[in-house]
């Protein structure tokens, strides 16, 4: 297509970034010192020998990524830095330093930005990352938050979306669909009885899973993302990294009783495509899984294998079935223009 | 006041930050690996012994720091990254790798968002930048584009706000107002004669005074930082960060006779108060000036002497003369929300 008349939302959000990598020159796209660029979870610097930096960035936008009448400010700060965080633990780095960019209206009241910075402030101090400073600017009508964090991790030790192999299980971590419930229980206005508080804090403070990833690097991963855009929408990305293709195993998707409970009829679309649950998705050999297995319980962390890697098929990257039976074939990743 | 009351666009940029770095748990804003946090151009992390890292960030927004009637996109992609460089180059340091978010409605054209990477990309590859990735978001209304750029310089050698003595000069690179009368130019629909080109593009492609921070650094400099907002703006908060005064005398300010000659009326304004001309603002004890003026002609720079810093006065940090009779006084920073 000719670029000159198709517009963002035609192409959507990866072939935009593919078209506006190629646009960089060489040299402002490859160096030595660029460990992993444009695609992954987090890139990687290495500015000097045996030192390693892990960058990532992303941004929160009133009306797209929030709404300030469903959330409240502490909560947003939180969220914030939490889905930073969950690209630094994706890679089994540790975060150690953010910056922030706050576009704001100016009708804001100060009492709710402080809010902000206390919700941002306490899960900073809680994985000791320090807030080194950012930019105020004004915005004209929706606020819009952006962190870049920064990480450590040892050298060639990143977990990456690139290294799925033949036989690898696919692993997740926690259970799928609870952030998805929780935003239905706030937008359909339900009584959330006992179990949808913790539901609406899962979509509302998710928890970043840094000592997670910090303990599964090094065990035999050979590729890891966090679930940012659903198992359906995050999981083609190491497929397609790898060049391989996936079959789940539907009844294998763990997933809370709260959800099955509150949402009988939605509960298995709310895991596979619902998003935001910040749960690591992992491919391991099967033989290295009882390992991992056993190191996540040390830190209280599940992991479930719910499929295998198998070989690239053109026509299908993924394959659901239930009962050994496929009952779906998925081609192409989340677009968040779509 | 009362936080619970008080608005954003009521207590301004400078005054919220303060709240907010106070709003921070302590463990959320210090440690062993900050050299310098909230509050200068850019910050420096310290993640290994002998190895620095300067961090900055800086958002345009549509219809506040840009219009896309008045700009091309590529010249809107140099931008973008020209105010980070700038930050780095304040601060004597060398840039290195850059992440970026790009916040779309989805209806820009593909080929005007590979325009901007061009000119992203130009920049980049001049200073040996290299993009390593970041983030697509869609916005609703105003685009948003966000730079964090990683720089390096020795430990303990960047340029900060903070070290301006009773006595020092103060001087400022290149000439001021440029950019000014070239946003007038493009705004008042003016014919830009000859000269006005250049002043257009001082405005819409800035040079950041990278080589001119890495040959100043290390030569006496006392304070530093670039000119965003303009002279009145920034030079009050080197005075605050260093707590001295300054006394400028207007007939020193270097303005180009190009700003002279097309607003006769409005130079002074322009210079003073223009902002966005992206030279680099310094001090230094006078007996330092000759020799930072000879290295800064080394590649092509000028640098003039144009006032110098004065006792603290707590009525006017910012004291203007002409023929050395005061005539105005200053008191406190530029506000994006003023």
């Amino acid at each position: 297509m000719d670029d000159a008349r198709v517009r963002v939302r035609d192409i959507g959000e990866f072939e935009l970034i593919e078209r506006l990598t190629e646009s960089l020159p060489v040299a402002a796209r490859t160096s030595g010192e660029l460990g992993l660029g444009i695609g992954d979870d987090a890139a990687i610097w290495n500015p000097a020998p045996g030192h390693s930096v892990v960058i990532t960035t992303d941004a929160l936008v009133e009306h797209v990524h929030f709404r300030l009448d469903w959330t409240d400010w502490t909560s947003l700060g939180h969220k914030m830095l939490a889905v930073n965080m969950s690209d630094i633990a994706a890679m089994g780095a540790r975060p150690h330093i953010a910056t922030i960019v706050l576009g704001l209206t100016g009708k804001e009241l100060v009492a709710d930005i402080k809010s902000l910075y206390q919700g941002l402030g306490s899960l900073a101090a809680m994985h000791n990352v320090v807030i080194a400073g950012g930019d105020v600017v004004r915005v004209p009508n929706d606020v819009t938050l952006s962190v870049t964090l920064l990480g450590g991790v040892r050298p060639g030790q990143a977990m990456t979306r690139t290294g799925a192999r033949l036989g690898d299980l696919v692993v997740v971590s926690g259970t799928l669909g609870a952030s998805a419930a929780g935003m239905a229980l706030i937008e359909r206005r339900m009584d959330p009885g006992t179990s949808g508080p913790l539901l609406i804090a899962a979509h509302l403070r998710p928890n970043p899973r840094i000592a997670l990833g910090l303990v599964l690097h090094g065990l035999g991963v050979t590729a890891a993302m966090d679930l940012s855009d659903g198992l359906m929408g995050d999981l083609p990305r190491i497929l397609t990294a790898s060049g391989v293709s996936a079959a789940i195993e539907l009844d294998q998707v763990p997933i809370a009783p709260a959800v099955r409970a509150l949402f009988p009829d939605e509960f298995e679309q709310f895991a596979t495509r619902g998003g935001e649950d910040y749960e690591l998705l992992l491919t391991v050999p099967r033989n290295r899984f009882e390992e991992l297995r056993a190191q996540a319980a040390t830190i209280g962390a599940s992991l479930t294998s719910i499929g295998r890697i198998v070989p690239a098929d053109p026509a299908s990257d993924l394959t659901l079935l239930r009962n050994g039976v496929p009952v779906y074939s998925h081609q192409g990743a989340f677009d968040h223009f779509g």
